[in-house]
């Protein structure tokens, strides 16, 4: 029998997998709950109709949808099924009369949802934080999978910059946990780049200049311009927004010279001046920060600060990102509600500290001693240890079976298990326990309250 | 515009029911982990041929299916989408042409599945546990959801008794840390059924002997024996039936009982040899356990011991469950791995500690402080002390806008926050913060360290 395969881009996590995917994702809950975020969770399932037209039509055929139960068939479209249509055209038309659910596809629109749903019952503002598996129907490759979790805080109802400066905070109290030093938070505001759209003659069709400059690290700056000459950019404001996102250096030295190059617009003053009081809130340290002209940031929600995080010197992209939207929840009937949200990619956070050799060596959760035995007796006996350790929080293993030495070693090996307790008639008699050490060899006999000491 | 609503049966968690779940299954996972088992994940979605055909013609209706991605016409079966049959057998027999991917149902086949896979990279016995959401097309009704929470721990690999004995250990453990102390564990063995069904003339057809006993909770013993005497059990072999099902009593004095009646069955011996055999591993001690030969659990697999807990005097279901099997994942390729499971139903705890409310009262994940402020000024003084008392491990918030004392005070009650600390100019310029007991109402003037020592 052949062996039962997964769905494509999906994962099993084994238990070393496991420990060193919670290391990072109770690291980064820990900087939620230090400033005030509380957990939510909201179903795998939202209506269809909650999720469609929220992510573009590409998103749109990325989303999983949940055939209905049972009799689907029955609320089909007929007109549709029995049409000339060509197949893929009448799938997509005939999905929403057999699908009426869909598997989310980000935490941000339920988040959305979420808030309507329960509007008048929350405190605002509402700063949840949210860790849960999404699901997008993706081309698998290295890095993208079609199941990944993500985790997400977001404040929403109320604008205060105060919330900028939490989350710059606690992506600083995140790295510096995981131990990761060489990184850089890249910080951009909106209106900057709407400040840059009307400099530069493009105030019309500014997504067309956002979604220009998206492509920047991808393409380079020369063939950017050139693709927007050939749009129409007279050369005048092609070489304009040349020195424009040509600019680089410290934060205020940035500013300044953004300042010369946009002063005159309505929209960069407020950008400026939002940007300047965020720099008060963090006690004007600029460790990690960068102001990058640059950054645009695709989702078209966005209206105010958007940052982006990259660790320097590693062959992985961004990993955490986020920014300030007016009316996320305008969607869903619930106007007027400003928010912030940063979100981690856990998975490439995962690669970037193996990369970097930064998980502990005492990420794996594994007992801490095995209890083994020479027959029937020391397997009864080193039971009742077992328990006497587990009673004071140490997490034990006794072998099952009447085993050879050998094979009861091999399992303590194999789980990575930093102790075994060997339990002769010599011990049992003495009421001892010969406690091993498997990375040194060393052996001390030990009584049951010294065992528990060493290993508590 | 109409609030959106969340798709039949499934349900948003708040903070507060976060905080109170959350408490259930790290009490959960803490002993499952004192144990050795170590954490697991599986994919969400499942090949819909992995899990059809596990779960019986019912269950295959309940699981819920994914329609293949975009153009998934394409594949439809048009013999059976053209064919003139009624619209429910024609669902049934496109779905595998539409879909091949399914959510998982529960825990169980996934985790035989996970083994089959990954067999030979596993340290065998393998012990895992596994808290992941499952999903179920069921008609929803109070208590019963589409979505919820299992949280299983399994072994395979080992027929050693010492995992029965080390599964009544966990549950006690569980119990003990919830502050439940009125329960009981209901064992027995699946072997004194078939024991049963043989003494009773039923061993042609032991499962219909199983079905009926498993109503007895539901309709009682005098309507289960007239069933079987519907069905062609003789009046003497109801009898006989009715006298062992009667059986109770102390764990000893039910086996004596039951080896009176059961005796010659080579069945019986095997049971009574092992249930006295795990009677010796949990060192003699019957607490809370009670042998109950009426208890059958539904589920097919099953071939050892079985057991089930329920809380006494609370007018909820069982609240955990399990047993051994011998072959579980046979049907994945891997015969030979005899294992034991159990599993706790996070949503019953949930309302067997709402009921006798036994959630501790610092249940609530919230911040520790809310800063509270008069002016510009004492905010920004309120997000440094604020990140003091973070560097502290003091989960601490700002009220982030300039607003009335009553607005902010009334966010700290909103949000459960037990704090506050109020910075007027007094305060601000001795170095020191107002910390208020909102539960109380008391005020001291503190140091920002003594703050931070009241506070940890």
């Amino acid at each position: 029998m052949e062996k039962p395969g997964l769905p494509k881009g999906t994962r099993d996590f084994g238990p070393l997998q496991m420990a060193k995917r919670n290391f990072i994702l109770d690291t980064i809950i820990e900087s939620y709950k230090l400033y005030g975020f509380q957990q939510i969770e909201t179903p795998s399932m939202e209506k269809l109709s909650v999720l469609t037209g929220k992510y573009g039509d590409e998103g749109d055929q990325l989303i999983f949808k949940i055939l209905n139960s049972d009799n689907y068939l029955k609320k089909a479209d007929k007109d549709i099924l029995e049409s000339d249509l060509d197949n893929r055209t009448k799938s997509r038309k005939l999905t929403p009369s057999i699908s009426e659910k869909a598997l989310r596809y980000d935490l941000t629109v339920p988040f959305a949802r979420f808030i309507s749903t329960n509007a008048g019952t929350l405190p605002l503002p509402f700063k949840r934080y949210q860790v849960q598996p999404v699901w997008r129907a993706d081309r698998p490759q290295k890095g993208r999978y079609r199941e990944f979790y993500q985790c997400d805080a977001d404040v929403v109802g109320s604008d205060s910059l105060i919330f900028e400066a939490d989350i710059i905070a606690i992506i600083r109290d995140v790295f510096r946990k995981l131990n990761i030093t060489d990184y850089t938070i890249k910080l951009n505001h909106r209106k900057v780049l709407t400040a840059v759209a009307e400099i530069v003659g493009m105030s019309e069709n500014p997504t067309a200049l956002f979604v220009a400059i998206d492509k920047l690290d991808k393409i380079g700056l020369e063939k950017v311009l050139e693709e927007l000459v050939d749009k129409g950019l007279s050369n005048e404001n092609a070489s304009k927004l040349k020195s424009i996102l040509s600019i680089s250096g410290g934060f205020e030295s940035v500013l300044k010279e953004l300042e010369g190059e946009l002063g005159t617009s309505e929209a960069f003053k407020t950008a400026s001046n939002e940007l300047t009081n965020v720099l008060k809130l963090i006690n004007e340290s600029t460790d990690h920060l960068e102001l990058d002209p640059t950054l645009a940031r695709g989702l078209s929600y966005y209206t105010g600060c958007i940052f982006e995080v990259k660790v320097n010197n590693v062959s992985i992209g961004s990993v955490s990102g986020g920014g300030r939207y007016d009316n996320l929840t305008g969607i869903f009937g619930q106007p007027g509600l400003s928010g912030i949200g940063i979100s981690f990619g856990v998975d490439r956070i995962y690669d970037v500290l193996e990369e970097l050799d930064l998980f502990p060596e005492t990420v794996n959760e594994t007992s801490s001693i095995l209890i083994c035995h020479f027959d029937e007796v020391g397997l009864l006996k080193g039971q009742q240890i077992a328990n006497q350790l587990r009673a004071s929080g140490i997490s034990s293993e006794v072998y099952p079976d009447k085993s050879k030495m050998k094979k009861q070693l091999s399992y303590a090996n194999r789980k990575l298990i930093p102790y075994v307790g060997m339990l002769g008639d010599n011990e049992m008699e003495k009421g001892t326990i010969m406690l091993k050490d498997l990375a040194s060899g060393e052996q001390t006999e030990l009584s049951i309250q010294e065992c528990i000491n060493k290993l508590s």
